[in-house]
């Protein structure tokens, strides 16, 4: 029935058996922005997850290695975009390296109260300050104190899952209620 | 295009706005277990996500006010499953209270090696100890430290989104890879 694998975290395969388990999994997708000291900067994230109400926070993590969650937990301010199935494009241009970003094709925005550009066609714009950051192996676990909310067009939201992105749809059978 | 609405923390509407806000995001279905002091507990989690996999850990956030979220915070030990789209009606049993739980029609099993009931069917199981416990707001986020990873039967995962579960299903156009 199962194909079972049990190994210690010592074991050499630990990561890979981590990174399989977890191609099980799926997300929601959205991408964090700040303003670096080079300008605005952005990445796609699949570890956003609502933490709590009231007060708004809400929580990700970003590689260590990765330059732009360097510029993210550095900055005073960071903005979570979640995103919409019809998105799609604009998550793969933040995900992937040397893609063009932040430009009017992609629905980016000027604005003169703000120091980024805005994505106002996002379905759920989320921004504050990260009032708590831990060092979690080789990633930073982040806490998003959040001051400002923004409610854009809404719609399916963009799933990821083994690699690929995705939307939602019913399951076979009637679904319970939660 | 957008209707959009701005608030501050310290309006009442702020909580309900961020709620409004997640309900467009997407999340993949977990439960997580532990032994309480009167036996085998579990709930169903829409916040766990993958933050490091070598060494491999975890984030979830569970509400300060649950009873179960004490005892697994309180708990030496800790096993998170991720749940597929054919699993439904487990999240639903550990989401809604007085159900029945860690029955064998479930497909719980109990071990010699383990405490707590085992549901050997999930796709993945994590079982560690929290080495991190924040305090955030109305909830605690926690970082589980993986030390055992099991496999078993792959397959669809399942999707919380908008109070309902979900299965992801193709993009209506070409999905980019990432």
């Amino acid at each position: 029935m199962s194909h079972t694998a049990v190994r210690g975290p010592e074991d050499d395969d630990a990561a890979a058996l981590f990174k399989e388990g977890f191609r099980q999994h799926a997300a929601g997708v959205a991408l964090v922005c700040a303003t670096g000291p080079e300008g605005p900067v952005g990445a796609t994230l699949s570890s956003v997850a609502s933490v709590s109400a009231d007060p708004p926070l809400l929580s990700f993590s970003m590689a260590r290695t990765s330059v732009t969650g360097a510029a993210v937990l550095a900055a005073g301010s960071v903005t979570v975009y979640l995103l919409r199935a019809d998105q799609a494009d604009l998550a793969h241009a933040f995900a992937v390296r040397g893609s063009e970003r932040f430009t009017p094709e992609q629905g980016w925005r000027t604005r003169e109260d703000s120091e980024l550009p805005v994505l106002e066609d996002a379905p759920a714009r989320f921004t504050g300050r990260l009032s708590v950051v831990v060092p979690a192996g080789a990633s930073w676990l982040a806490l998003l104190e959040v001051d400002e909310i923004d409610l854009g067009t809404p719609g399916t939201p963009l799933v990821h899952h083994d690699r690929r992105y995705w939307a939602p749809a019913a399951l076979p059978s009637d679904p319970p209620g939660v």
